[in-house]
């Protein structure tokens, strides 16, 4: 691949479909000037969508395929589905290098299994893990990993997320030394299991690295913006990630509740509308949207199944980021750089 | 121990010390008629408390103590002072027969390690659990446990929580028959650990006991009011809770700054003030204050350290409430029942 890499998108993958996607891809290129791309999927629905967006079309190849992933198959059916999908199709162009990186707002199983099996794990690590940028009070979102990849996690997976989620941290948001920390129950050394308090201790000794270990971090402080690379194995993150969803919905709801309660709150929730307006933009999960599969021998981004144009756009935007500055590079060398220390 | 049951109160403890928990006591005491209760701590300044509290003076007893538990003690410091301070001194009431259950706003760790040693497990729970009332969006609070007591657990422990918990729901809430879910990161039966889904099982195949088992649940569905009775090992139980608590923090900081952006957004927000406090009230941890060590022979409650004496008074009133119901009796056939059929 080139200076300007070339983006995989599966085309038929997510709610709003092929015109969303291609939308999207469309909207990344207007901030990403001279991305390519590849569009698998229904070469009728593509060419139709392509034609409210001449500037993407020529810069796009199509690859036509009828198969698709759905929502409902287990990632054992996707995988079945490997060669015939648009999913598929897309992770196999990464594989054999005809597209830098791939970017699919399909099903996150089977994403996951297939990105596995095609790319296999890179040299180093031994387990891929899914990452995800979450807004903070902050100046920067925070990377927080794994989200969901593995349930169980030994310490050496968790130092090998940390690395990984740094260099996404610099990648994605151009941080010279991410602030990284473990998510644990308490933040004394001697909180939490086993596995947290050895990768806790690895990560304390090593120097060098372009990060800053800063220990444990808890729950209720995700979102402070104090930590720049939160990890943790795949069930805590899971976790985790989705009681911070439930509970910012359960927060609009009461406050949606809150403001109809009464015509005098109706009457200053229209005054305040800017104000509840930032509020929704900041907590949109379009301006966060992507989750990467990291540790792999190719980059594979995850767009929010719902994810609007802009959402697809910032997906692909963060992809070619990662297949720019060449992260897999980044995590080869901080990973060889810890195991000389450690040897 | 009587009908009206005698609460013993650790009156040193918590953020707003003597004055708070006596004013707590004295306000349980209007919602509770006949209420009486064991003041352990600095007599002086109890004393100098109970003048405000005539009512609450003619149905107190008070212990003197010098010794107190600080927010510092580690939980191996704390039980040195099991017999000298007032933390450990109520517990010891409790024990003797002296009070029915005992309520302090001290060191969580400390006052869970004193309960656990002076009153021991109840027959037939392995582990006592940490449980909570977080509010919902649904007619009643959901009771989440383990919160913190046990990191590591096994299905059995779980199964054992989800009885204790569930009788709980019924002495709290009023419910006839809680429903139970098992917190897991996906609700398919295949989906978490083999300890979740052994627990899972056996909660599936028990039969009569006085709860409905939903099977699991995820985190962003925890504030929905659809559960009552939450599931899960004090680590998961930590990472949900704090996430929960830092998120509806953040999300109100994020409103804060949104409404103070600009003169229109201000006027807004002073308008619709009535809304705000609404929503302000209903996360106002001191409405849902009082986290029960449940599977002890003995009703112990901690209550925040920064709860405020409405906070304390629902401590205390939960506290009475489990007394004068029995929940110990409760857990004792549940368990019997449940041992029934599986043996």
């Amino acid at each position: 691949m080139g200076l300007t890499p070339r983006i995989a998108i599966d085309a038929m993958g997510g709610d709003g479909g092929v015109r969303v996607m291609v939308a999207g891809a469309a909207a990344a290129r207007h901030r990403h000037d001279g991305l390519k791309f590849l569009l698998v999927g229904d070469e009728v629905q593509i060419k139709a969508a392509l034609d409210n967006h001449p500037n993407l079309r020529a810069a796009t190849d199509i690859i036509h395929t009828d198969g698709i992933v759905t929502g409902d198959d287990k990632p054992s059916q996707a995988l079945r589905k490997a060669r015939g999908s648009s999913m598929g199709l897309a992770i196999d162009a990464v594989k054999r290098g005809d597209a830098g990186g791939a970017v699919s707002s399909g099903n996150t199983g089977a994403l996951m299994a297939m990105a596995k099996l095609a790319l296999r794990t890179m040299p180093g690590i031994d387990r891929p893990a899914l990452a995800a940028l979450l807004p903070t009070l902050g100046d920067n979102d925070v990377v927080m990993l794994d989200l969901g990849a593995n349930t169980d996690c030994d310490a050496n997976n968790l130092v090998q997320f940390a690395i990984m989620g740094s260099a996404y941290a610099r990648t994605a948001m151009g941080l010279k030394e991410p602030r990284v920390a473990l998510l644990n129950i308490g933040t004394e050394e001697m909180k939490g299991t086993d596995v947290i308090r050895d990768a806790a201790a690895a990560l304390r000794s090593a120097q060098g690295l372009p990060m800053r270990f800063q220990g444990f971090i808890e729950g209720d402080k995700l979102s402070r913006g104090e930590i720049d690379v939160i990890v943790h194995d795949g069930f805590s993150g899971n976790i985790a990630l989705k009681s911070m969803e439930g509970t910012a919905r359960f927060v609009t709801d009461l406050l949606r509740r809150a403001f109809t309660s009464s015509l005098r709150s109706k009457v200053g929730f229209l005054i305040s509308r800017p104000a509840t307006e930032l509020l929704k933009h900041h907590l949109d999960p379009n301006n966060h949207n992507g989750a990467v599969f990291l540790g792999l021998n190719g980059v594979v981004l995850k767009s929010h199944g719902s994810a609007n144009a802009a959402g697809v756009a910032n997906a692909v935007h963060v992809c070619a980021e990662l297949v720019e500055k060449d992260i897999t590079r980044q995590v080869t060398e901080d990973l060889a750089n810890f195991r000389a220390q450690t040897a």
